[in-house]
């Protein structure tokens, strides 16, 4: 049994735990300095946290930012970073000032940083500002974090440049609900983490754009399938473009997180009120407002980067119809646009 | 402008009388012999379809079997099959009767055929039978006719082995809602379209399996986002082993129709019972009473082509543990079990 330390205590990271717990190994849960109050109220080893449904198992144990000491992380076998994406610069000093030794650690939170007038994951990005990480690790795949806390089936991968500490750490964190697979290609895995919640504004909004008045959920299909498709193509493309791989998109980091994104979350709420022509700014002024939308932040990021490079194939509209159009929405903050026409003979 | 005829007055050959009479061409939409109350309620050209919503444009013609002459068939410089399964070989009878000169022939009908030990596709089966046919095309892709002829958008494939001519095809078809692409892999297509039934029964099954009680749907995402990831992983090997390309179960005509079929129809319907341990028998007995639901053929076709074959990639639950929970539900009648566990660290 092996002792994990969970840095983070919002839905994903106590998610975690859980198969973690399940598997007998002893869990440290740690807050983050905005996550004091979840701590408080879980309160104890086997309480609830107030976001998920059941009792977190006994053996995992809350732990507040002020309690966690550098004991507590050099005690850790294995270390998960779960935190959202405005919580990674905590979580990467807290270690960095902590880690007495290497220690492979593993990455739920997902973004995209600038390097020079290139993009790169945290795949590119972390390890430089944490010397005592031995391995990076990234979680990908379909994973709403309420659904793993009550152990409904799901299927997740786990991406690590060095293949056998990813097999490693899945061994530790696999259960009978808790499926894993193992690849690595982390740079893709990573990439299809971000790209997935841009691209499922653009899917969820055709979601809403076709209204059919002969079915329960009112939506046409025929176009959101298109999307979906299209979406996909176009992720694998931009996979390939980070330096991943273009069969990492046909997965479950690619398509299956894809899917359910568009199923339900913030991205796919903006989505589907850009499908009733409202703007970007007008949804997060009002049933967004407050709220971090991850693929605005991404069309942000890409915007930048889709201009010709030298040496990358032609981009461009015509290679990217959905991404052009979304970046199109979020950036001059116009009525979400895809254009049908665009998808041409090929 | 050309002349096209097409065989068969459902939903799916009258959808497609639709955009190809937006082209300015003439159409003559020709039913079956189980067609003829549909064609009379028709009436005449500008009349609404008992199961479409709208009026056919004036410049579809409709015409019942017993008024279709050889002179008709001789005249169309494109044919389009577009029946259902049941029909394909009156359509093929018709056609060999009336055909004088070589021309290609498009097809909307799927299905898999015996070969031997072995199966084909339509693509494989049908030239011999039809040795007037100048070029088989295969029209796949996620495309609902009620959606089709009511114009909304739709992304779909068109696949001959001479790409040259599914392209010409799809310039006479193609309009600002309906979006065509063109491959040479019409193997792929065509054996993604009939596996994209199978699947989805799979994959509708985890729709109801988990329920959710705390979303609007009642459905877990995570496990719907693995078997759909999980049935494109497996239509992309058993594509290939038809003769096909891993690439076209990835794009329109596989995963595009797959997710489709999952939102809509009898094979969807058929899985939401199977996830609430419902059998096979129990549903085509009451719900589904003397509709035919195309994945349950398929799956006694692939129980008896998934042996293993020398020469071929090994086959088996391990490499294939969505199929043959499927297959396993349809032929021995018991309740539908797809154990995550199945998905194995890899």
């Amino acid at each position: 049994m092996a002792t994990i330390l969970i840095l983070g205590a919002g839905v994903m990271g106590s998610a975690l735990a859980v198969p973690a717990a399940d598997n007998g190994h002893t869990v440290l849960l740690a807050g983050t300095p905005v996550d004091t109050d979840i701590i408080a109220r879980i309160g104890k080893a086997g309480g609830v946290h107030p976001k998920l449904d059941q009792p977190l198992p006994g053996n995992v144990r809350p732990i507040a930012n002020a309690d966690l000491s550098d004991a507590d992380v050099e005690a850790a076998d294995m270390i998960v970073v779960g935190v959202s994406s405005p919580g990674i610069s905590w979580a990467v000093e807290r270690l960095a000032g902590a880690m007495k030794r290497p220690r492979r650690i593993a990455f739920v939170t997902k973004g995209l940083d600038k390097a020079g007038s290139s993009l790169v994951t945290l795949a590119g990005s972390l390890p430089s500002r944490l010397p005592q990480m031995s391995a990076f690790l990234g979680i990908g795949g379909p994973c709403i974090a309420r659904e793993l806390a009550n152990r409904k089936p799901s299927a997740c991968v786990y991406a690590c440049a060095d293949r056998q500490a990813a097999g490693e750490f899945a061994a530790l964190m696999t259960t009978d609900y808790y499926r894993l697979s193992t690849t690595d290609d982390v740079v893709g895995v990573e990439a299809c983490a971000a790209l997935k919640n841009f691209y499922a504004i653009g899917v969820a909004a055709m979601q809403t754009r076709y209204p059919d008045s002969a079915r329960a959920d009112a939506q046409s299909k025929n176009p959101t399938a298109a999307a979906f498709t299209q979406a996909t193509r176009e992720m694998a493309r931009l996979c390939e473009r980070f330096g991943g791989r273009r069969d990492t998109a046909f997965d479950l980091a690619g398509l299956g997180d894809l899917h359910v994104t568009v199923g339900g979350g913030r991205n796919s709420r903006l989505g589907h009120e850009l499908g009733r022509d409202r703007t970007v700014s007008d949804v997060m002024a009002k049933e967004l407002a407050g709220e971090t939308v991850e693929g605005i932040d991404t069309a942000r990021m890409l915007s930048a980067w889709l201009q010709p490079t030298p040496g990358l194939e032609p981009i461009g509209p015509d290679r990217f119809p959905l991404a052009y159009a979304i970046i199109d929405a979020v950036l001059q903050d116009t009525p979400f646009k895809f254009d049908f026409a665009t998808l041409t003979i090929s």
